[in-house]
């Protein structure tokens, strides 16, 4: 016990004052009682200092929420779960409290009282359903614009010009007199004109992103990930970000450029969660219930984007959300169930169906196709790791070269995608549009421009492999431009007419060989092969593939044909392509993306086997602060001096016995407080001890505790009690316990930091950032990767191109189109602050992970 | 260092020596240095300690191997899930050295190594795939007995008696002339046999269950529960086990006695995996290995009793773990597949199909309908409420009275169902056959006895009002009876006839106001209410009412039918159903029976908010171990006088200086090593420092550390040192940490024990009983139950009334029939040590859970 007071390195030795060696129980059983004493009635006392009198407690709440609202605007630092948690119970606590007192004054009004519970156990649900009927309603919304404005590219409805084609001409297959292309048949105009169309949609849609809400651009998937883990991004999911996404989604899609709307979809839903949930102070307040609002709305975002609820689910079980417990679960289900409803009731397609296509397979598989189910596992995993890798240079080349023209670059990409892909049957149409035609069974009547006829075979083949080729360019292209963008849809369409290929490719052998053993389970003179169900299990097998996810994709195509049939097809491409994409790299585009951003996030999915402990990645001896005594102005200077996101309290700068944790926000607010309510000079003394310390000795700092410094101004000597402000409970390991074990810790409870205690004292410190860089480094020593600087090279060689290339249309064009709309890097992006460098769209050795 | 010899209950204190003012990094840097000296090279050598010499670290693996063996076998313990994961850590890092070691030796040979690594990689893999081959096989063969077995009561095939009547008749509507009811159609024989072969059906299960293997009887999915959790129950899932509940299961279902086969396929298939993964050394060691293929296989154990893998992935992730991190659900999914594949290949319904039935609802919903689904699902929140409470009513009263005669109980069970049962023509016949009847559309030419029949509308409104009381009678006196039984299908059949009741009265309401304005969305002059959907409606909300699960109902019924256009009313009904059953108790069967049952088992679907600090909750001053001088009689004493699971190790008696942590086990483990191998006296003194400490003082024992018992046996004096079975880093709060984060370690690190340190002392210890006592403790004061005296004196009075019954049968028949087939109590159910009194089916306030 005595070794608390004496010193590390120097050799002067006070004696321990003798108030100090009583046992734990008995120092600190003199402080304030109030009840609640079970079992343990010595210990309860010092426990128990949480239960104060309600005015205290009042005006602690006050200071915590302030506290919480300046970190909700603390950009890029992460949300402190353990804390968060604490802090939730206390304010339950009280609520309740004042709840009783309320209404034990108003003399037991029973139904009011009764009102007022429900309300209060209710408000979570009617969050929920309110945000579910927005989510409906704007997804009805925007399937209606961007259908129209898909279709305006090729021509328009003359008896109601917001028809598009199939409202126009309903009924009627392939067309009717109704519907309008723009210059009858003569081609080239309406080449043309799909050309400028397609350029005009994307530059608004540019345009708009770049205005109002730069965070609109691309998928959000990633960030959001980040923001349920507890990252915080101000304004990711603000009302401007949601307008705009909202605005410019159906624009990008109906460009033509090769973007999905699930990923918009999962951005736009989650940003009307956040901005509904903020109106309610359960919410604006709490970051964990947020957290569970925040992986409902994920769900109803795909969930409204493929008419597919389960699937909704699963996703964000499997994607978004690192902790999803069962309550979640059930969250997410309702609003699911709420915004498909929703959409069901709005019927957007008029089919009194939630999904664009309903596809009913009569025939059954047989074993035999097993080996070609195989090759669309096969082609799926490929195609994943192919995009991912070539997808993150572009965006690594984006990044060092394209950030200041993100309209121009969109609107590029846009005409060349057009050019493209007009020629080309399945590319002209929009996406879902082409997926539906490439799943049709070719029996029941419906054909497509001759894609079942037997004497076009070949030339379909080549079309569909031209398709699948382009398509898979254009995403590589176009995925991460500055329009809402995702990747979902794009993936499925190359999937399946890569799928229907091969369809069409085995319907051709069983026509050549059809008395061959292998196909012996085919009835004789019937139909056998069904090109469609490839297609499907293709469009599967590209999702698995480019999201690493199984179990959601499953369901999801489940719900978007119904093809009950084909459960055990699909779930062993499904299988076959998570097997192959595993082999290929880790994570899925999602977390690529976060990797490449560099933000602070630790993948639940992967296990880790360093057999280390952790004080090889801690920072050792940490910057703290002692108990007791230390001045304003040091405290000032240490806080200007060190970038450290918090300090531990120790009991003084010999012993570093850990007492508790006090973060840099709080230091900050509590030193402006004292400063501006009580004109403390520097040189007062400052007072962290936590309520609990054995504090029964003849110290100055013994009456303090329990006192805030608003009451002690009066007082001779200037003492500033920061007491209330420290954590006293941080979470505090021992030195050698493994490192996986801290990350588990981490990832499972989710504190913002850990402390490294060993024997009481202060050791180390460790941050999820610190855990992060240690996994890098043994990544990077066990996969080497080439030098980024080759690539970089070409990268640098591609860009004077372009630029030559631009000069000379500049010139061309008479300086109308130029690579002159410059605006500050990363503006556009991601802050710089949180940008990492890159070498080869992956990570290099060098992490800058330092802001703690 | 001479603290380690100082004597424990003497009052001498000795002046800390000037050796001990080193700082933390210094004083141990004079360890063994073994490379890895990454960045804090001054902690590392201390840190890492566990990279020793090879030879020490085999011998420490085979000490490690004999005490997880050891644990292995010790019944109703809990597994240290962070012990196990630092055990299999320190394994791979050994396996990976020895490997190098091994092919370094060799010289290189490539291939040799590859094929080894790539069996090491793939040997999980391998592993599940043959578990979900026998799995599906197990489920073919066991489809095809169930359904012989239950026809046999009905009459025989005389082309060949192994057919069942639905095979016999292939192709035939309503029976044929092949199918021999056993005494053509006079039906009092008939009754007479159904209720003969029902009684010797069920009498034969029951005996097969008690003579073998009482463990098979129930439905085991609340200890499976348990045992993925951590919990250890031998022989649970054993061979035996296994054989008994495979054979036994199909005779309990045949009996007619209103049992499911859910839980008993997840209990088989959840051996199969165990008995399965036992033979692979990789799975024999690793308790968290174990725990995912066990997770895996709970969810084929699901997706082959309904043909629904992906229902059973989720239904293994909602209901059976509570920790299912994406690898765990990757592996399922890839069990669940196999396993299906199988059972698909096999074809046991010789429908090419993996489900009994498959329907396809022409007609879509209408919105009107909502009220009706409503009904539906509040119905099946009641339902499961109700069963739910008077089924562990049932429960409580078997545990008292009838445990000695589980046999005789089962055949009366079975004749009693029999007797009820054959005269409703939904009750006669299997419970899946009558489900399929229920879910038909009345187009379509199929037709079972009329039920489609408008002219017989209330006497099938009678006949299903009928076996809808009754069966729900039949499930709350039958599941838990001593045979293997599950829940899920008796639930479903009692939905499916209520909601075909409900269906039939609003086609009734609609043919009698077919213009009014409620029916307006109908079309004129066509059926327009599906009375067979709503059966189908009903029967996912009994499922749910009883589970209290949501997802996974809503995709096992979707996979079981393909009725995806049903997908919104599903999620209606079963949302109303979860809400419901939320109102009127939490939890679900499975979670009451492990309450009841007193398990230790802390549920992460529940969220606490006690607002206490772990102090109030926590053992205070636990006994604890010094570090040096304990005297092996001494030992020996605290091992016989407490019967605490472990003991933490402390610097010394006076100062409880947390040093480490080490186990009951471990601790007899190592005593009687040290006894065997070198006959050490009982004065000799032990030593538990683990091998960090800063131990560079001159004592004797200095030399001490790293050296084990056995190289020792030579000294003067008797040194004995235990400090490689200390945990050095055990998990240690703060005494003010709140409890509900404790209980979050708890549930999401899964230790075995937290201990409780304030400023390096050791002031408590904390385990999940010590959680789950408090836990009850406040809920029995929230809401408190009424005294179950009075339900125990009911109980008594009908246990008197049976037994004069039963007295009269037995003098009437000659003495045949008698309570007579005494067993020990508790030996056909649970072990009694495991047993928790109860009051009404619940818990009261005092709680047993006091073993440590």
């Amino acid at each position: 016990m005595n070794r608390r007071t004496s010193s590390t390195s120097t050799s002067t030795h006070p004696p321990p004052p003798p108030g100090r060696q009583h046992s734990y129980a008995t120092s600190t059983s003199s402080r304030r009682n109030d009840g609640l004493t079970r079992r343990l009635s010595a210990l309860s006392t010092a426990e128990s200092g949480e239960v104060q009198d309600p005015a205290a407690t009042a005006a602690d709440e006050t200071v915590a929420e302030e506290i919480a609202e300046i970190k909700r605007y603390e950009d890029f630092t992460t949300i402190d779960w353990v804390q968060d948690a604490a802090r939730e119970n206390q304010r339950r606590k009280a609520r309740r409290a004042q709840r009783v007192d309320y209404f034990d004054r108003e003399g037991r009004i029973g139904w009011r009282r009764k009102v007022w519970e429900a309300y209060d156990a209710g408000q979570g649900w009617i969050v929920v359903t309110l945000i579910g009927v927005a989510i409906g309603l704007n997804a009805a919304f925007l399937n209606i614009v961007t259908e129209w404005l898909s279709d305006l590219k090729l021509g328009y409805c003359t008896t109601a010009f917001y028809l598009n084609e199939s409202f126009c001409c309903w009924g009627a297959e392939g067309g009717c007199a109704e519907w309008h292309h723009w210059s009858g048949h003569f081609w080239p105009i309406n080449y043309l004109l799909y050309i400028l169309f397609a350029g005009l949609l994307s530059y608004t849609s540019a345009r708009l992103v770049k205005s109002y809400a730069p965070y609109a651009a691309g998928s959000g998937i990633s960030e959001i990930k980040c923001i349920i883990a507890g990252f915080v991004m101000k304004g990711f999911l603000g009302f401007r970000t949601l307008l705009i996404k909202t605005l410019a989604m159906p624009l990008a899609i109906a460009s033509g450029l090769s973007v999905g709307k699930e990923g918009p979809s999962v951005h736009y839903a989650v940003c009307t969660g956040n901005v509904i949930s903020r109106l309610f102070t359960k919410y604006r307040r709490n970051a964990a219930k947020t957290r569970e609002i925040l992986s409902a709305c994920a769900a109803a975002g795909v969930a409204v984007a493929f008419g597919s609820p389960i699937g909704g689910v699963l996703f964000s079980l499997e994607e978004m959300s690192n902790y999803f417990p069962l309550k979640t679960m059930w969250r997410s289900y309702y609003c699911c169930l709420v915004a498909t409803a929703v959409l069901a009731a709005m019927n957007p397609f008029r089919t009194g169906q939630l999904v664009m296509f309903t596809v009913r397979y009569d025939r059954s598989w047989h074993f035999f196709e097993l080996p070609f189910y195989i090759l669309l596992g096969l082609f799926g995993g490929l195609y994943g790791a192919f995009v991912m890798k070539w997808n993150l240079r572009v965006q690594a080349f984006r990044k060092r070269h394209l950030a200041p023209y993100p309209i121009l670059e969109s609107t590029i990409l846009a005409l060349a995608t057009a050019v493209l892909c007009y020629p080309n049957m399945f590319l002209r149409i929009d996406m879902t549009e082409s997926m539906e035609i490439l799943f049709l069974e070719c029996e029941g009547g419906h054909d497509y421009d001759a894609l079942c006829d037997r004497s076009n075979r070949w030339s379909m083949i080549l079309a569909l492999l031209l398709a699948t080729v382009l398509r898979t360019f254009l995403v590589i292209i176009s995925y991460g431009c500055k329009v809402p963008a995702g990747i979902f849809v794009p993936s499925m369409a190359i999937g399946a007419s890569f799928g229907r290929m091969l369809g069409i490719l085995v319907q051709a052998l069983h026509e050549t060989f059809p008395t061959s053993a292998f196909f012996a389970a085919c009835e004789a003179d019937a139909p056998c092969i069904t090109p469609g169900t490839y297609a499907f299990l293709g469009a599967g097998a590209a999702l698995a593939g480019i999201m690493h996810i199984t179990v959601s994709v499953v369901v999801i195509m489940f719900e978007l044909t119904g093809a009950l049939t084909y459960i055990l097809p699909t779930m062993i491409v499904v299988g076959v392509t998570k097997a192959v994409a595993d082999r290929c790299g880790k994570g899925g585009i999602a977390d690529r993306m976060i990797w490449f951003n560099g933000f602070p996030f630790l993948d639940n999915k992967e296990e880790h086997s360093f057999g280390v402990p952790v004080s090889q990645t801690m920072t050792a001896n940490p910057t703290t602060l002692p108990a007791a005594g230390m001045l304003i102005r040091d405290v000032e200077k240490v806080l200007a001096e060190t970038k450290y996101q918090g300090f531990p309290v120790v009991d003084n700068d010999e012993n570093k016995i850990l007492l508790g944790y006090i973060g840099r926000t709080e230091l900050r607010y509590a030193l402006d407080r004292a400063k501006r309510e009580q004109q403390v000079s520097l040189h007062a003394r400052c007072f962290f001890a936590p309520p609990d310390g054995p504090a029964t000795a003849t110290t100055p700092s013994a009456s303090l505790p329990g006192v805030t410094f608003d009451d002690m101004a009066g007082q001779g000597e200037m003492n500033v009690d920061f007491s209330k402000f420290v954590d006293p409970t941080p979470l505090a390991v021992h030195p050698r316990l493994p490192l996986e074990t801290v990350m588990e810790l981490f990832k499972k409870l989710g504190p913002r930091v850990i402390l490294v205690e060993h024997r009481g004292r202060v050791v180390g410190l460790v941050t999820v950032k610190d855990c992060l860089k240690f996994q890098f480094m043994v990544e990077a020593e066990e996969h080497p990767r080439q030098d980024g600087s080759g690539i970089r090279e070409q990268q640098d060689k591609l860009w004077d191109l372009m630029r030559k290339v631009a000069g000379l249309m500049g010139r061309w064009t008479g300086g109308r189109l130029r690579l002159g709309e410059v605006s500050p890097p990363g503006s556009a992006g991601l802050p710089a602050e949180t940008e990492r460098r890159v070498g080869e769209g992956g990570r290099t050795g060098e992490v800058e992970l330092d802001d703690r």
